[in-house]
């Protein structure tokens, strides 16, 4: 049986028109090449990048912190959780490739938790880290929607 | 958007060749009604309800405890809880309505998961509760695998 | 450096008068005897038990679900599991025994996670659970307070 | 029942002398002040916070991903997560204020856990982070331990 790629779409639940553009055509971008799309199931650039997904025909998972009922209106599959905001874990660790999009606190433990595990982070505008003041080069930059995406799907690949 | 129907199906890993024969059935009843299958991803009733539901050409998603390799090859999307036999809740509070085939201790956490939540639990074969010499009612015992998956559609439906 | 004992005691949060006065002196027994007492951290059978180890001078933690303003007031040391209900595996895992009092769904759940772990299950009026007409014999049957902390004492002291 | 202050202790599992040094001397002003302190539990930063503390009399929470031998020798009372690295929600939410020393990117998900819990983050040579090349305030640095604890212990009290 062949399986679908994963790609998990990462950022804030409260963000600007362009951020929420931006990962609207992320979505469209994963659907298009066949790839799942998975997220936090909630607003923001969640609900932007399933709406973009959606769009172009493709399946979208949202993986809740609480209650099936704050599932934004895109997501095909709703997983609730049921462990909260420790659910961050599982978005990232149930994708081969996180594309990061702007950033709230809540996207920099999915950051972190996505580095621990050696899952490939391509970022659109998000957190910059740094440890005793030298840049962490492993968040890999992309130029824009299209770009990111294809990033993730070769990275993705290697998995 | 419409959304499919989930329905949970839990019991062991370590099952009898008939308890595998009724969770491959239950499976394919999830399926041909159209309905997503839930499960724990691992083996025994998990991998023969997911093996049933793919004959039958329904989509299976296996929330796992661990790592995406623990999945049965028929599980189509693995989610990654990262949370270990806690996801025991997720796999139950992600359904509208849970099938019990057969039974280990974790069958027993996701029947008390499923009932604190008020998710309607559909017994084949599995554990019966009592407290005080009373037996708890709210297990609906099922008469085959065809009577198990036409109960929790019907209650599904409701939630 | 020397560990203390850890025992756990659960049970539901809505209980009647004698359940209480039952984990009352439970909790006052586990105190005695230098043990320290970790439970969910809520009212019921967790308020009654943290409130007779509190009387016997012993440590009481509590592993809440959510806030820590939830903790009654007889928990020392609140522990927040950031993961809601999934925090019933962490109370039975963090013991080297458990104690059953009445019991909930929620405490269903915790004697799944204890049995499966290994972990010994003393019941005072707790659930009887059956596999297909066969009563399961792992939950051990105390008469008393007394008698079902000198067994988790004892059993504890093996693991 | 007066309860104690709780500080938690984050960093990475493999360090250098350094910070080793600095973590042991954060571990011994903690348990002067009277506070308990929480930590993962593991090695390196959390090994070397919980000797200081225990050094000079103090208490120890450690909440591990796994299990119990997992503990490093001075962690007084283990707590057993049974969610694996998601734990590093309940590690700073157990806390009144986290000091955090070092940082792997497993401190990357406890400081941004923290952060969007609003609980205060005081940092010892770890992590900066940045939006869009500004950087985050919210993590206030101190000059050595004794700072890190005075600023912990005074943000704590206002908790």
């Amino acid at each position: 049986m062949e399986k679908p790629v994963i790609i998990a779409v990462i950022g804030g639940s409260e963000i600007s028109p362009q951020a929420a553009a931006l990962a609207e055509e992320v979505g469209q971008e994963i659907a298009r090449r066949g790839a799942v799309l998975v997220c936090g199931g909630l607003g923001g650039v969640m609900e932007a990048a399933c709406k973009g997904a959606v769009e172009a025909g493709g399946l979208t998972i949202g993986i809740l912190p609480g209650d099936r009922r704050e599932a934004n209106p895109y997501v095909k599959i709703p997983i609730v959780s049921g462990v909260g905001y420790a659910r961050n874990a599982a978005v990232v660790k149930s994708a081969q490739a996180v594309i990061a999009i702007d950033g709230s606190y809540g996207t920099l433990t999915e950051i972190g938790y996505a580095l621990q595990s050696g899952i490939p982070v391509i970022g659109l505008g998000t957190w910059e880290i740094a440890l005793e003041g030298k840049a962490d080069k492993n968040i890999i930059r992309a130029k824009n929607a299209k770009d990111a995406v294809d990033k993730a799907m070769e990275l993705a690949g290697k998995r």
